[in-house]
């Protein structure tokens, strides 16, 4: 099939679903997207509210995320979904009972969901999943939910891609996720406990609330919302905390300065791939090769090789 | 206090470990260290054999640490320790006992311990804490241990600094941690199933076992070895676990393999730090500023943006 980037742009923004499904593809499969196409995507976008999931596996997240865009629905929203955790159904990972829950929404033409894998695209995830959502947002989706699983960089990926950041933890999150809790607590803006019918939830937020009057005190002070997703408990809570949130974003103009760090974050991991594919032409290569060469007698040093390789652009660029 | 490169040199090869500690301060407070310093020092390592600790939070990794680097100083060998678990005001509770237990290492002169922070210095912190162990090979240290909790990009980064990877798991780590464990079981060379006196050891040894035996059958099968450091005991077996692994990646050529692929991603890692420097110039900042402030109207995208940078980037090498 070839690829006429024009009548695709077409076709999108005539509200063509298998366009936006073929243009995620080609931002997926490494930028053989022109320059000009995304530049048009990108001004197209700034519309969606964006709202990030993240929580330890087995949090519940997914049915959470199903169900309140099932409210968001309801409410006559439009709403895009970007799964990048690998235990999500959302991303073929988890149990039958769960994808079957899952279908209703794939059925509905208001909601689009697209699972993006974590493994394999390191540092990149962000970047990647940041443009699908200014291509759902372009697209015209009201709003655009990330769900990812909180440990490690994805938890801070997550805050800079979205708008509102909640924190999805169990009864149970216990002792062994105290560490991934800890990054966890830093990046909320909206704590869920979920499964609060179980025993030693009311526990749990106790604990959770103390350890947030610990802080010191911030402008915003992270609300927790009790919620049993299965039983579609407290959903209607959530929303409102979440509509609560988007006001004080607002109210203090931090929306823009979200849209301007998301900006510069693209900027810089646009600039950074690009150098560098620039940068390991043939002869870097071989620079490299003759180093690697010297290294069991000791005749270099990574600063040395380093040094050559930069002189080498240098010289290389000058010559363009 | 002025630094005087050649005197810290001196005093370091006399084996000072006041100037080993300078040393390393100067590479952690980024770069003020010449680089024909940082040649020196990287021409006289290679030697020292390098052990990543990895697992869950509350594996009980220092206690593991701890005992393996006194066993290590009972058969006359110096050890090196490099802590990067991230530190948090939320786990301070764990850190007081850990203390207490490593204060007799603490006084043997034959260790080094250096606790490095990994908030704050995202990506970069493989880069800096193997220029650390580099430092401390250097110095004669004949053993180097690194401890890392085991989420997300840190576990990849072990996997690199280290000859051998040893994941510390515990038998209660269950479901809470099942998405951690599949990414930890890729990187194990061997298994330690810590506590493992407590109630279901045995069956968590079953169950690892069953998963490792379902994967292809491998040159190297990790062994699972069964301690209760606190006790100490198993302490024996996991040496001998760790001086088969050395002596399989020794027969395999393997050890100079590792080491060229450090030497590579550091190669890497300083270009890209070092273009980075360069690309962000007086002039790049002020046409990032325009881009952002015509953000609002719609009038850029990060696409354009990365392109108008990196033109100026060339032009401004090209003249140099």
């Amino acid at each position: 099939m070839t690829l006429n980037p024009e009548k695709l742009l077409n076709d999108f923004e005539t509200g063509s679903k298998r366009a936006l499904a073929r243009l995620i593809s080609l931002i997926e499969n490494n930028g053989k997207l022109a320059d000009d196409v995304r530049d048009a995507l990108y001004q197209k976008s700034g519309r969606a509210y964006r709202i990030g999931f993240t929580g330890p596996p087995g949090a519940g997240k997914s049915t959470l995320v199903n169900q309140i865009t099932k409210a968001y629905r309801q409410q006559g929203k439009t709403v895009g979904i970007i799964a990048v955790d690998p235990t999500s159904p959302f991303t073929g990972g988890a149990l039958l009972g769960d994808r079957v829950r899952m279908n209703d929404l794939t059925l509905d033409d208001g909601v689009f969901i697209r699972s993006m894998a974590t493994r394999g695209s390191l540092g990149g995830l962000s970047t990647k999943a940041q443009e699908v959502a200014d291509i759902l947002d372009a697209f015209g989706k009201d709003i655009i939910i990330y769900e990812t699983v909180g440990v490690g960089q994805s938890e801070l990926d997550i805050v800079e891609a979205a708008d509102t950041t909640v924190v999805v933890l169990v009864p149970e999150s216990g002792d062994s996720v105290q560490a991934m809790k800890a990054g966890l607590m830093e990046i909320a803006d909206i704590f869920v406990m979920n499964k609060a019918d179980r025993e030693g939830a009311d526990r749990a937020i106790r604990e959770l609330s103390a350890i947030l009057h610990l802080r010191e005190a911030r402008d915003w002070q992270p609300p927790i919302v009790k919620c049993v997703a299965v039983k579609q408990e407290g959903i209607n809570d959530l929303l409102t905390a979440i509509d609560r949130h988007y006001c004080y974003l607002q109210e203090h103009h931090l929306l823009e300065e979200k849209r301007r760090e998301r900006f510069v974050q693209s900027v810089h991991s646009l600039v950074s791939t690009r150098l560098k594919n620039e940068f390991w032409d043939e002869r870097a290569r071989r620079i490299l090769e003759q180093h690697i060469a010297g290294l069991d007698q000791r005749k270099t040093s990574p600063y040395r090789a380093a040094q050559q390789l930069i002189d080498h652009f240098k010289q290389s660029l000058a010559k363009q």
